[in-house]
């Protein structure tokens, strides 16, 4: 019997206060998260793999210019657009992922091409570009990833000497988790990063163990906030753990690592997960996250605070 | 009461045949690592921190020219030395790390000024070598890390066209971990990485949760060996999870994630690791492992072959 398909999706966490949205802009955060989740379901509901639907959901997101990832990607304190991005199938455990990446359209099908058609896991830098390019993947110009938005917040941080996350610590990393009905899952994470970032700094998102983690006996994990915390708590590989040696459920041990393990050390975020059973989990400790799920034969649901 | 002081390195896992050794050549490893064993020793000793005594341990072992790390780094496929590394703080889980960092003299001094004097776990590239600049750490221009030797090694891999692990399938990163008289643990791991590596491959030596972790609860752990399959099992942090969650001890769960998980996921290597109640474990799947320890009170010991 087939297992019933899940998906869920974020588009970052973090300090996202109704105040300062408008009723315009929430509308548009919320349209663009379910058109990435219809992305993402229609390959689920049609039998596709669940690392298909993720990787297709995340594109989604980094061609949105809301989200950090992509075409929406921060500023670095030099001016650049430098992403992250990782991708795990739960069937095999194989993973990809790249960091510091400039001038590739979609760093996440980048990631996948990584776990495909090369023997790594982690490529960075300009070799991962090079890679990129001999993979035939689209690049992008900087134009490509300008935004008056996103250089206004740039411009505020370097006045400020800072380096910070998205504007008020909104942690707008992008990523998506599914199980299809062949009962795999899969999990992929993407990210601009921080403004104003300097010296080569990488976060959590392209860090299998860290920002992403898949696997079919336990979970499909991709993370959002504070990335020094995620990678010295290897949050999304502490879950996985949590089920297989603690024999806990998925709801229970994705809220114990976020709102116990995750605030003890200090870092703010959420993450969203799945498992082979049909549960889904989106905790967050942090005022908001953007986030949009759907269980097959149900109704998609889509939201930024808490409920 | 203070704890009895341990410590353990390694100078890498692979196949280390004896029949391609001569006396010379082995006695002349084992000093360098009974050296390094002796420098981390003495802090430990006089009550020095388990941090410091790593650090100074994987110095020594980045010092020598025999180890894949720091002065005897790999040659990439563009003839230059990328180089990895990372610490942590089992006391207070903060940690530091460095990725593709060229002529930097020691890549663990660098991890562990990420650690304290930045607000970033990890560094990659010339940004991290900027902020090794800028914190004055001591540089070393291409010759310094020219060896006849390596550079042989990296002839016959272009010459092969394959991008490989230290020759013969040695995986020689090199590390440390240690537990100190105030019942603290600490890990650092160091590597050049593989010979003729392109794209800017990065392995589990720099990645918190894969090559290295450390956590006074449970153990501090760092890696050597296929650093694809370590990032996909996210080996360091498995075997803590197996401490924390499942209560099992730190030589069966060593043993279990080297001999069972490890080589069912298909990667070759070893571990090195300490807990907090004396306790040392060694263990390694593949031919040999070069390797040296020792215990308060006790003799130090140190081997390459399976005993």
């Amino acid at each position: 019997m087939p297992s019933k398909y899940t998906l869920a999706i974020h588009g970052g966490a973090g300090t996202i206060l109704r105040a300062e949205m408008t009723a315009e802009k929430e509308e548009a955060h919320r349209k663009a998260l379910l058109d990435a989740l219809r992305i993402g379901e229609a390959i689920l509901r049609e039998g596709g793999k669940a690392l298909d639907a993720v990787e297709a959901a995340v594109r989604s997101l980094e061609d949105c210019e809301f989200f950090n990832a992509g075409k929406g990607a921060v500023f670095t304190n030099d001016g650049q657009h430098e992403m992250d991005a990782s991708i795990m199938c739960g069937k095999t455990r194989a993973a990809g992922a790249a960091a510091m990446v400039q001038g590739v359209k979609n760093p996440i099908a980048l990631a996948r091409r990584v776990m495909e058609a090369s023997d790594h896991v982690l490529l960075c830098g300009p070799g991962a570009r090079q890679f990129a390019r001999e993979q035939g993947l689209e690049e992008a110009p900087p134009e490509y990833f300008f935004s008056e938005f996103r250089h206004q917040q740039w411009q505020v941080a370097k006045a400020r000497g800072i380096i910070q996350l998205d504007h008020s610590k909104k942690y707008s990393t992008v990523g998506a988790v599914a199980c299809d009905h062949h009962g795999h899952v899969a999990a992929a994470t993407s990210t601009g990063g921080l403004t104003n970032k300097k010296y080569g700094r990488v976060g959590d998102s392209p860090i299998i163990g860290a920002g992403t983690y898949a696997n079919d006996l336990t979970c499909a994990v991709s993370c959002t906030g504070d990335g020094e915390y995620f990678l010295r708590g290897v949050i999304a590989y502490d879950l996985s753990c949590l089920i297989e040696y603690k024999g806990m459920g998925l709801i229970e041990a994705a809220e114990f690592v976020i709102q116990q393990k995750q605030l003890a050390l200090g870092g703010e975020g959420g993450l969203i997960a799945v498992d082979t059973k049909g549960n889904i989990a989106l905790p967050f400790n942090s005022e908001g996250m953007y986030r949009a799920w759907v269980r097959e034969g149900e109704e998609a649901g889509v939201a930024i605070y808490r409920l």
